[in-house]
Order: C-alpha cells, then sequence, then structure tokens
C-alpha cells in the first residue's frame, strides 16, 4: 500500500455562513486532506501540530479513518490554531474575523522515520518554509510531491520561500486569483504557463463553483466541472478535500500519467461536493463508498458524451 | 435534409475591446447564428430585416453560406439596426454605448412559405411578441423551438410577453445572471427547475467563459467547458454561435434526444471558442472543417476520463 504523507494544519474553525454559525469545530487543511484520502486504499500520517485543549474526540475520529497521527504534535499547555470567517451571499468570497496560529506560530514539522519514504507528499497550505522542511526530510525521492498555498505567502517576505518550494514539487494547486497573482497574468493558460516554468509539472487551477484546471509541461489541459448543486452550505475545506481526493487516488493507484491525473481530478471534485453540503467536516465523517460512487455516476453523466469525429 | 428558421437581428456593430476597436461591422444574432449552423446540414433561412444601407458584400457573404435570405426584409431609405458596446478588462461585462434600433422598431416577421414546416425554429434576441409571431406562422409544429432572449425583457412591460413565449417553446437559452433574474432563485439548479416550470423541457444556461449547462426535465443536468483559451479577443456573438451550433447540430441529425442534446452543446461551445478569437464575425467567415475538427478533439481531451465504477 502507499504512503500518503500529509502537512497542514489541524484547527478550530468558526463559520458563519448565511445558513448559520458554528461554534469552535474540527477543521484545518490537514484535517479535510486526510478524511478525503481516507476514501481510498493508502496509508496516511497527517505532520502537523495541535494544543492540549485538542478534545480526544477529534483524535478518535482522525484515527477511526485510519489515519496515522504519529507526527502529530501535542504541545503542553499549547493552544490549538483557530480560525474564524464569515461567507458572503455569494459563497465564494469570505472575510477573515480571527486568525489565532497559538502553537502553530513555532511548528517545527517531524516526519516519522515510518513516513520519510512516502511515494506521495501532500503540502498543505502553511508557511513555505515548512513546507520546505517536509520536502528536506524525505529520505526516498517521492514519486509525487503536491503543493497547496495561498495569496497571503505571494507576498513579500513570504513569496521568495514559496519560490524556493514551487521549484521542488510536482503539481501545484492555487486558486484562479492566485494564480493571476503569481503570475502576472490574467488568462489562466498563460498563468499556466509561467507558473509551470517556475518549476511544476501539472498546475492545477480551482475555480471554485465553476470546477477546476489541470495543466500539464505540453499546455494540454483538462477541464472538471463542480457538481452543480442546490445548495452550497459551507465552503470550508471544499478545496484541501480536492487535494486529498487527488492525491489520495493518485497514492492508490500508484499511477502518476496526466490520464490517471484527470481521474484524480474528478474523485477531488467528487468529494469536494460532499463537503460543502454541511457545516465543517460534518458530511465527510460519515460519507459512505456508495454515495461516493452514485455521485461518481452523476460526475460521468454531467460531463461524458458521444462525438463522431471522421 | 432539415430547415431550420432563424429569426434575430441582422445588424452592424462597433465594438471596444481592450485589444482595439472597430468601426460599423456585420453583427447581429442571427447573422451568427446563421453562419454558425451553416456548419452542418441543413437548410437555414434568417427571418430579419435591414435597411438599405446594408451593404452588397454581408449579403453576398451570408448567401455564400447557403442562408437562404428571402426572408430577409429589405427597407427602402430605412437604416440597419446598430449597436455598439466597449467590453471591461475581463471581457465578461460591457457597457452598451449606442443603441439605434431603426428598421428594427417596426419589424413585422414574414416567415417564408417554403419554412413554415421547419423542423427547427430558433428564436434569436428580439421583442418578444416578434418571437411570437414568428412561431404562430408555423403551419407545421415544429420538431424544436429554441428561445434565446435577455434580462431586458425580464422586467416591465415585456415580462408577461416573455412569459407567453416561454411557455412555447421546447428550449431556453440564456445566462446565468438572467437565470437569476427570471427565476428569482441564485442557485442555478434552483433556477432551471422555476424556469422549466414556466413550460420548456430544456433549459440551457451560459456561463461565458464558465462553459454552459443544460438541465433536462427531469433535473439531469450536463455541463460542457468553455476551451481555456490564451485571450478571448471580442466576446460578440459567442452566445449566438453557441445557439447556432446547438440547433444546426440537432437539425442536421434530427435526433432531440437529451443525449443528443449533449453532443450539440459540445458543438455550440466549439464554434463559440473560434468567435471569440477575432472581431465580430471575422473568424467565423473563414472558418473550415478541419479547424472544427481539430478543436473537437481538444474539447475530447479537455473533459473525457475514464473511471471505474465498480
Amino acid at each position: 500500500m502507499s504512503k500518503l504523507l500529509i502537512v497542514g494544519t489541524v484547527a478550530f474553525d468558526a463559520i458563519e455562513t448565511p445558513f448559520g454559525k458554528t461554534d469552535k469545530i474540527l477543521g484545518g487543511a490537514a484535517t479535510y486532506i486526510g478524511l478525503s484520502a481516507s476514501h481510498f486504499n493508502v496509508s496516511s500520517t497527517i505532520v502537523s501540530v495541535v494544543g492540549d485543549d485538542f478534545p480526544q474526540e477529534h483524535i478518535d475520529l482522525l484515527s477511526s479513518k485510519n489515519i496515522d497521527l504519529s507526527s502529530l504534535e501535542v504541545v503542553d499547555g499549547g493552544k490549538t490554531f483557530f480560525w474564524s470567517g464569515r461567507y458572503h451571499n455569494d459563497m465564494n468570497t469570505r472575510d477573515t474575523l480571527i486568525t489565532e496560529l497559538n502553537v502553530l506560530e513555532t511548528f517545527q514539522p517531524k516526519v516519522s522515520d515510518d513516513f520519510k519514504d512516502a511515494e506521495v507528499v501532500m503540502l498543505g497550505n502553511l508557511h513555505p518554509l515548512v513546507q520546505l522542511s517536509v520536502i528536506e526530510q524525505m529520505t526516498t525521492k517521492p514519486k509525487l510531491i503536491v503543493l497547496d498555498t495561498m495569496n497571503f505567502w505571494m507576498e513579500a517576505p513570504f513569496l521568495e520561500d514559496l519560490k524556493k518550494v514551487i521549484t521542488k514539487v510536482d503539481v501545484i494547486t492555487i486558486n484562479d486569483e492566485e494564480a493571476r497573482l503569481l503570475s502576472g497574468e490574467y488568462s489562466l493558460v498563460k498563468a499556466a504557463k509561467v507558473i509551470s516554468e517556475m518549476g511544476p509539472k501539472y498546475v492545477v487551477i480551482k475555480k471554485g463553483e465553476h470546477g477546476a484546471l489541470i495543466f500539464n509541461e505540453d499546455q494540454e489541459i483538462f477541464f472538471a466541472p463542480a457538481l452543480p448543486l442546490e445548495e452550497v452550505f459551507d465552503p470550508t475545506g471544499a478545496g484541501d478535500t480536492f487535494a486529498g481526493g487527488f492525491t489520495g487516488y493518485l497514492a492508490a493507484t500508484e499511477d502518476y500519467s496526466f490520464e490517471n491525473m484527470k481521474t484524480a481530478i474528478i474523485h477531488g471534485s467528487n468529494l469536494a461536493s460532499f463537503c460543502v453540503e454541511k457545516f465543517g467536516t460534518e458530511r465527510m465523517q460519515t460519507l459512505n463508498k456508495e454515495e461516493i460512487r452514485k455521485r461518481l455516476m452523476q460526475f460521468k453523466s454531467l460531463t461524458q458524451f458521444e462525438i463522431d469525429l471522421k
């Protein structure tokens, strides 16, 4: 079984959407990635940090999904990273209300020996130097390194560090606005080209409700729509759930070709379509195989067509 | 060969985009629809009106594409409909600078006897009562009536007339904002349901650079992306070109099933991807079979994937 190493935040989130608001609930990029990847036949670990305020029930939940937590550091007397945000009516934009880094501020990731030869490394959104440190701890070159990041790291003083990480990864996943910011190009086709020249062979551009694009080095493109839903309840974690499905599927199939990445993108989009149906990780906690399979069939009928190219 | 009846404007457009501006060039919904549908094996006619300022070269161009112009009325001493607009930098929004209705103001469409039994009727964006008058002139019930319209007709005093037309069509094509306006629903899934209950079995929602959705009565959905392009030069006519490809393909294949509509949507999107590459109708005037076929292959690799649903 392939190993999937996930680094990212494990956090408390407090979320407001037009549909309601939550108290501090389980959140964090690594949490969403891990829950999503758990639907594939992989051995995954989360490298992250929490405070001793992090409840046992959350630990138990992640463990019950067969996620290794030997690299989840618990800081005595420390407080878990906390983020609070409010979504606007269109659900595409949000304001951050509170960011308390807490134990994340001094986080030094430590990859356990068991995972230093992981086939796939998923670098969730974090300080670029933390991401870099994980890559440097690998003793065997991974088959695939996937980087997620955000606009915050694309400005001084972080941009140079981010660029260092970018040279070392195979795939980068960012959203459309971030792709424009990082590349200086408005056209996403041009943006992907510029970003690919920074290092990654594959560039994934996430467009939220408008789906996701993946570009390879030859500027071939594959597009997966987001499933049209009656209601998006809470978009938090959708991008990380997408990344978890993408990397989980690739690690499980051990096929890192562009053709297989197309299928991986569909799996990522499929899982993300569940994530947004309830607050936080709620929907992902109960999601089962049959629900996933049925929705993959919807994705198929949503996108597949017959055409005569004679 | 199936007959395709197209009603819509034949016009002069003056266009400004971030890439440049044009003088008065050939435009109009029926023009774009006709040029696009001419790539399929159909016998099509344009029902419209122009003034005697409309140059012979434009007439010759449309005739050279085998478009019947016996129902294109030329008003002696009249001036052709003129529209001028300026696109914003994102190319998704535009300001109308000038609208001179001219001969369109008193336009009474007259369908020639030869086309009163057309299998497919494409109602381009026009006053709803003009669209209604065309439907009423048909002596044989068409296999498919497709309605395009816009936000302008969704307010008083036109809305009631528009609703009358909507009850009589099989397919409506509108953009996402118009779907929201017409239905009062933000979610496009809910909007399509509301609009379908007004009459049309099929609702096509165009999202510009974000592709197009088609919903059937059972709320099954198909999605076609727009081809990601390095540059969108001029979006004018893209929606009409899409509609021309959609109806042209359906009329040529004489198969009005939802499955075949999926392929028709792809043909429409494919043709629209050419339209935006140059100003006005310029690209559509020279477009050939081989270019179309090659780009359909790009659409296929953009959207098709293998998935195991065991």
